[in-house]
């Protein structure tokens, strides 16, 4: 059946959607999920032709989008990284915006600058998806973030959650955050170094959601009371002296060995993806490492995401 | 019915083509564009393949003959932008079109050089497209150009056009006045600063062809006598001395307020498109303004030069 | 018949494979030329996902597999030139090769390090083929070269070749000599400057297998024996003295009257391409010339490739 509420939506910010709405999603997303690992997936979208405009590069979240749109018999168009800087030099967003509406029927944006997505929206009559601009929002990101809590626990509701790393500039870390006050967690711990701690605008929505958070300094000091662990990577360019880096670098490292020492056994590990060092290698094959799984887990929730903007029926 | 005259054709420069020719087109570009709208499009072209040759980057003219060939279910393969200019340094250009013509059943080629597309053409045993070589042919865009204009005012015949901007180097205007000269324009004023002037081999054309046109320096002098304007950008590194850009530039922009004043109120306003600042933002919501119409008429012609030169029945 | 011994299979390096197989590969690969020839290719990889992980630039290959898979109906996504780069300097090999395991249903790779593909195969679920990694193995193009040979001569063996430049550091020579080795030939020459001479372990192998092989220095002392003369690029930059460069490169250019002065009427030259200066154009159009043939056979024999791993019955 064709979900009304879903057809033609732009998707600018996780706070525009309902849990009712994520409901459907995720219920689209495990459908497409076992058609996947059957190896028969319909050709829901043939015809179709989705706009990837990556201003700013990014191959992960790109290539899960393109698969996802590929996976249901749609086509892709676009560009990115050298390509995309030298058209944000030149032509204004609006009118390269308003040449894939033309040609497109979704147009899926990235774009270093807040606002971005949303303008997009307004320019084109054809659905815009946010792919991450600006340091706060990436909702298909906390899309995806969700339905694994949610296929590793069966609830999102009544967790302890430890998020860790820069929720300053960090919009996967944000998006997530901000998802969970759609939600009723137990507990949710923002753990990073002073400097880099959540906007004020993110901890005021925590607030009026009523969500229990605390914010830490030290991973240790929580790590045994977390049923998930969302780890972002700092960025060392964030400090200004990088000796203040140094200090603080040990505190944000997730090992086996701390993992092993301090965390509970249910506890699962999420991260955005990519990493650099902030989780060692030795957690991959523990069973608190999630971020395969989730990482995975992009290609159905975005299938799901187009279908349903697309008004296909799974 | 496959036409005949078109099947495996070459597109090197509009000139190659009669009013005959370019009447077919415009009438499977109709269809085309009813099947868009309709969304319901054949897939006339599954399982060929559309090499994308993209020696100098273009992502309107590139993405606009991927959307037209994926549209139609065939696929492309390619290359643009960094990759083209390496490319460029090493290999000879036969060897690359051999390759290519070795792999897909159609070429689109754009190169900086004159001439490129046509010895391409030579290499190729497969149909070659010209997406723009050198400074004088763009055959497509001049297609979807006379199109616009006969979507617009029924005719090409019997209208004024000015062409504003540079008509030296900008090998769309020089396409666009060389389409002019199979058709009955009732008057062509070419409008540019001196230095920009039409190429004598293209006002000789227009002479051949006994088209009346006529060569001046400001648009206020002919605006109010015109039904088609086809503006295009003046690069102020044209200019040996910028004070000399500075004081023309003015001259060249088309704003809202210069419209009402002195144009018809039946005027169009073409640009191939980027465009900079020689259209002002304040046209765009105007009856004037035709250009984004222009761009996205871009794909249903293209579709049907693709599917009239590889054969596929509508 | 889906082939069992290929399904699922990793191409690592051409000696992975015995004659069996690739007689298997030729004859899978002799029918898809045909089918490609008489333009009914029918979808068999539809709804799957290659993916193209060139960490270093490779146009002729990569479009080769693309043009492979879509022929097909397979879809791939991935990364070249630039963007490879810049990924190449972040995360680890095993997280990108991880994350495109989750995505796709085969892998391609190409890197510059000499066994990036046996680790990539070692950390996907799914088939990794290498497009040419380190200085030795091009399995992939090892095949659609023996596919050339035996199509041209009606047999790999028994035959005399040559193979000619760069055979320290050139990965396609190299894999074609190793491919050798699973054959019978009558006599193998290896023609090099002393600096450029193959490998150790090369020889080692050719030894192990007893195939008689002879290096020499000069073409023109055994281009009158040859039936199949393999060319590869000499870089100006392998010479620490450019001068020593400048004395040998004549005596490693293939021109038409050399091969018409020396060569037997039945000679046939190879070369992966792309070529700069060491086969000249005029011998394109003679009967020695091969090398287009060559290129062509990369489609016909990477479908067949995709097919068999993939389990796609012909």
């Amino acid at each position: 059946m064709i979900q009304k509420g879903w057809l033609g939506r732009d998707v600018i910010s996780i706070l525009d959607f309902t849990r009712d709405d994520l409901e459907t999603l995720f219920e689209t997303a495990e459908q497409m999920k076992k058609m996947l690992t059957e190896g028969r997936v319909p050709r829901l979208l043939e015809g179709r032709i989705i706009a990837l405009a990556f201003f700013e590069p990014s191959t992960r979240t790109r290539l899960s989008f393109e698969t996802a749109a590929k996976r249901l018999g749609a086509e892709t168009i676009g560009f990115a990284g050298e390509e995309a800087t030298s058209l944000a030099k030149g032509e204004n967003l609006a009118d390269t915006i308003r040449m894939l509406d033309g040609y497109a029927d979704a147009i899926v944006i990235r774009h270093r600058y807040e606002g971005s997505a949303l303008y997009a929206a307004e320019v084109a009559e054809k659905p815009v998806i946010n792919a991450g601009d600006g340091r706060q929002h990436h909702p298909t990101q906390a899309m995806l973030d969700l339905y694994t809590v949610k296929e590793l626990f069966g609830t999102i509701d009544g967790l302890v959650y430890g998020v860790l790393g820069d929720l300053r500039f960090g919009r996967a870390a944000s998006s997530f955050i901000l998802a969970l006050t759609l939600y009723r967690p137990r507990k949710l711990y923002l753990v990073s170094p002073p400097l880099l701690r959540a906007r004020p605008e993110v901890k005021a929505r925590l607030e009026e959601a009523g969500v229990a958070y605390e914010e830490v300094e030290r991973l240790e000091d929580v790590l045994g009371e977390l049923d998930v662990l969302y780890v972002t990577r700092i960025q060392r360019e964030r400090f200004p002296d990088p000796r203040e880096y140094e200090k603080v670098r040990g505190s944000y490292r997730v090992t086996r060995e701390l993992l092993e020492k301090a965390a509970k056994p249910e506890l699962r590990v999420l991260h955005p993806l990519p990493r650099v060092d902030e989780i060692t290698a030795n957690v991959d094959t523990t069973p608190y490492a999630a971020y395969f799984l989730q990482a995975r887990n992009g290609v159905p929730v975005r299938m799901a995401l187009l279908s349903l903007i697309l008004g296909a029926e799974v």
